[in-house]
């Protein structure tokens, strides 16, 4: 196994030495932080072997796909919409951007002022250590943030297939033609990248499988409501970081498989943490793999997390497209229509976002916001400061924190995370 | 005088403690840096008159016009056209931004990780000391960076009447009709501020006054080619900064009586540098008044600054409109044909400028670049790590500088500037 992975790697292009530090580092933390938590449905198991194989068994099952002449295509943001790549045989697969990597070597190409998640992405390419990056056919930017957009230039020197697809940044009319016109260019480069042409039937078939995906993981964080919590907020981000890795159908499955398990442990009332324990929902910024550092902290100290109102949550999650379509027309109609209710904080203004979090506070049943910004992401930091404030006025407390992703703050972010929790006792 | 203007900043609202500390640090600095020049030309003692009652006769002026019925529109960026305004027989002012104040305050609405043009847009109106600001009857923001779209969301709490601008975010033709769109929307606003209905000779004749004011800039930046230097890059700056600020037939008429003395120092050559003295190109970020902290550096290291590629500078006065049309859609199409080529860093890609910085490198006869940026403001910071490699592989020396309002960094900054101008000797 071992030994074939290696070789895989080195045909892939990877930097073996860096690689095996990384997954040296990974397969610790994930040791420390998942493995030694108590009381975890044995449904997690799945996950455990996923992530064990996250750069091993699925690069495989990737390769293989390529080898049967599917294509496939990497992507930094929920905007890129799986059901086209589905429906275009293609598969869909998220980039690395959770951890430090190459820091030195980035920051010959970054400003050091640009956030976490941007100089990972820049740091897997640079170290070679990212097999999805380098199994993609194609990689998808998109014009997000303004750090995104202008790394996407430079990164463009240094990913071949690089693809940009334009967003808008407000919610009107012309905007939405403007995501319009951006998926039908984006359905017209995958089928180009295929060879194959999207139907009405492969294109239901797609928004089925994407819909399937999503409402596995509303079941489950549906289940997060109960009290005591039966599964911990660290094994729920694993459910909601694994949605951008895995086979979709292999997914949903093992995600239904751990709701099918919580509910018998709500009915008997067993949970991962004590009833009343303080309930928080963690808002703003993406968490991706190994971004484990924030909910880590959190419930270590006493709190379990109930919700994840991110890109890598409810914000990536939330909206169902609606099948109805008959025809190519309405259904790209319907995934246009689906994906422009994403409140980005890159849109201005963006109060819908505002309104999702009251409402995950109240269907959560949380005791409290803990918002999570990156260092240098203007939009959400720039966000963070007006939503405190509007919880603050209806009596939701809410802790502020602005990190990256180094261990250095741990001990401070401790002691804040701690003190919000005693207040919510 | 004085009386008489400070019943005026009291019947605006301004906070007189502060707005007299600010004045007198205002003029201490123009004293300093301004006034201890040699060899100035001696038609700068308009913009010296100017410059003593910015604050003073300037509004002044503003306030006769209200009494006549006629509007002010204040702006923060040069995609606001001119043009319209003028048409609507409303007057354009630049907002105050190049200094810090009431950074305490600004910070309790904005993340420290703000740019300092930013957070001074934000102090001077929570230091209530700007006032043009308390003069506007229209605020225009534009969704430009992450930092100002989503800045305006605060700051639409603390401005009645703040208008926001939608932007493109690339040069394709969707993105320009979005501009046609936006500008369409903005004609309509300002008639319906001013009651005004544009016509065909008035906008004809707004697009003359404004066409004259930048040809007239464009005459001075030919002028400054000259070796010697027959003007300082300070004293051009502050006419690119008066630009924004001044009745724009007297900004016109005065920036001409510069040129005719300057081109009689070019005859004699006579400069206020010796001749061979180190030629600068500054390019990147906006230098609003009384932001003067760069270009006394370098002026007071031995070399003299020839061109600004800036907002406050050629990237705001570039290109004329054309004066050709004779229907209001003419015209409007001119305005947005014009508008959308100013190569702003938050463009994506963005490789006019690239262009641009190296057509004035030859035009200015400029031996290095200085890049400059401000702190925390992602799209030039980020534009200027594939600029000074673009340059340096054309053997233009470039140095780059990330910087703030602060004078902390003054001496540092001395120190890296005197070592790049040595390198250009």
């Amino acid at each position: 196994m071992t030994e074939n992975c290696r070789a895989m790697w080195t045909d892939l292009g990877l930097d073996l030495e860096g690689h095996t530090a990384l997954l040296d580092v990974l397969g610790k933390a994930y040791q420390d932080i998942y493995l030694s938590q108590k009381n975890r449905p044995e449904a997690m198991d799945y996950f455990d072997f996923v992530m064990s194989e996250i750069h091993g068994l699925r690069i495989m099952e990737l390769l293989d796909e390529k080898k049967a002449g599917r294509k496939i295509i990497g992507s930094y943001c929920v905007f890129v919409p799986e059901e086209i790549v589905l429906a275009a045989n293609a598969t869909l697969v998220g980039l690395c951007s959770g951890a430090d990597f190459a820091t030195e070597e980035v920051e010959k190409l970054l400003p050091r002022n640009t956030c976490a998640l941007i100089k990972s992405s820049f740091g897997f390419k640079l170290g070679k250590v990212c097999p999805y990056l380098e199994s993609a056919d194609m990689v998808v930017g998109e014009n997000t943030c303004d750090g995104k957009k202008k790394a996407y230039e430079s990164l463009s020197h240094l990913v071949k297939n690089l693809y940009v697809m334009d967003l808008p940044q407000v919610k009107s009319e012309q905007a939405k033609a403007l995501l319009k016109t951006e998926y039908d260019r984006f359905k017209a480069a995958a089928e180009h990248l295929t060879g194959v042409t999207i139907t009405a039937e492969s294109l239901k078939q797609a928004i089925r499988t994407v819909n399937a995906k999503r409402t596995a993981i509303h079941r489950l964080s549906s289940l997060r409501k109960a009290d005591p919590a039966p599964i911990s907020g660290l094994d729920a981000l694993l459910a909601n970081q694994v949605f951008f890795y895995d086979n979709p159908a292999r997914f949903t499955t093992s995600v239904n498989k751990i709701c099918d398990e919580l509910e018998k442990r709500i009915a008997d009332k067993k949970g991962v943490f004590p009833e009343k324990a303080p309930r928080i929902l963690v808002s703003g910024c993406p968490q991706a793999v190994p971004n484990w550092k924030l909910p880590f902290i959190v419930e270590t100290s006493g709190a379990v997390i109930v919700g994840e109102e991110s890109c890598v949550g409810e914000r990536g999650t939330r909206n169902l497209t609606d099948e109805s379509g008959e025809t190519i027309k309405e259904m790209m109609d319907a995934i246009v229509d689906r994906y422009f209710q994403v409140d980005c904080a890159i849109f201005t203004p963006n109060p819908d976002r505002l309104d999702h979090i009251q409402e995950m506070v109240t269907a959560c049943k949380a005791d409290g916001v803990i918002h999570y910004g990156l260092q240098f992401c203007q939009p959400y930091l720039m966000e963070s400061i007006p939503v405190e404030k509007a919880l603050e006025e209806k009596n939701i407390p809410c802790l502020r924190i602005e990190t990256d992703y180094s261990m250095e703050d741990v001990g401070q972010l401790k002691t804040r995370v701690e003190a919000f929790i005693e207040q919510l006792r």
